[in-house]
């Protein structure tokens, strides 16, 4: 038999938000950043990225962490790992530079998972695959989702310039709209997880 | 560091098609299929099934098997368990049912595999969701696709009122209109997974 993996998550309210200096968005356009993506290219090949899905809970449903920019764009904390960088490693770094305070006794245990997908970009082009398509032999982006398993209570530092979202599964599900191929699509990924929705409220009471 | 699950996929060429006895479809219209799925409900409580993924591949691209029912409906092969039948045991059976020849000596191997994604039905309607949603306390059907790791080479019996058609990733993709939307999201499920492509015409010229 085989089982689904099972997936702790705890109430938005155990962890604590705080704000540090703004991370300024290298593109101010996707013209810019389509541009820089093939100047990169050319000096290092293919790029690899990595983004972490971190799952928190509110009545018992989950939660993913979205970084807001401006009014409209959501994106998954992570980001470009550097020539040869280990993915995990890769990740855990670029988690830590989004989400964690500037001080190394208040970062978080990030403990990296399951990875969920998979997502292939062809050509110098928005456009994303959930497979290297057939003819292409030079894919020019690959990034990689993973799971981060958080503990039951973190402190999170978010930059000044970005808002941080907590967004149930039933509003990112089929919503391709508002958050894009990549996003909307995650509660399919996370469907075979099971969650343990660790509600300590209950711990609370017990130290009573 | 996490690896990526691997999956070995062979030629559609190396599988071998017949065809057996036609399988009867119990319900000749939706309301028909809702109304015995809330007949049994009331006799058996939530209708458990299991689907299952069968890959092989063509030009070096994962295909998937589907079962086409008349000129446009497609369906993954698998049904309903009995009451508290086991998964994978009961996808065997499904998938000897829809699949095997009725000779016990030409059973396919059916090696089940991972789960990839479980669909929730909270009442007898048609939509089905990838989790269950909030306040859903007695959903009406719980939907598990699995991963089934075909062997080198196999011989299918497809019954005469079904077409099994190997159907490309990236016909699937975006393609809710043609597939709805199980079928459709599974590239995005299948993405987590490297695809080890056998090309057996190699294996062939080794034996001249």
């Amino acid at each position: 038999m085989v089982m689904s993996p099972a997936v702790n998550t705890y109430p938005l309210s155990s962890y604590t938000f705080g704000s540090k200096e703004a991370k300024i968005e290298k593109d101010t356009s996707v013209a810019d950043r389509l541009a820089r993506m093939k100047t990169n290219y050319l000096k290092e090949g293919m790029r690899t990225s990595v983004e972490g899905i971190l799952l928190v809970q509110e009545h018992s449903h989950p939660h993913i962490l979205l970084l807001q920019i401006g009014n409209t764009f959501c994106k998954l904390p992570g980001g470009r790992l550097r020539p040869g960088e280990n993915e995990i490693e890769g990740l855990k770094r670029k988690l830590s530079s989004k989400l964690a305070a500037n001080s190394s006794n208040l970062q978080p245990n990030w403990q990296i998972g399951e990875c969920v997908a998979t997502w292939w970009r062809p050509n110098f082009e928005t456009m994303m695959y959930p497979y290297c398509p057939p003819h292409i032999s030079k894919p020019k982006e690959c990034k990689r989702l993973y799971l981060v398993h958080l503990s039951e209570r973190e402190y999170f530092a978010v930059p000044k310039n970005l808002k941080l979202l907590a967004v149930p599964l039933f509003e990112l599900y089929d919503n391709v709209q508002r958050y894009g191929p990549v996003i909307s699509t995650i509660p399919q990924q996370l469907s075979r997880f099971q969650f343990n929705m660790i509600n300590n409220e209950t711990d609370d009471k017990l130290l009573l």
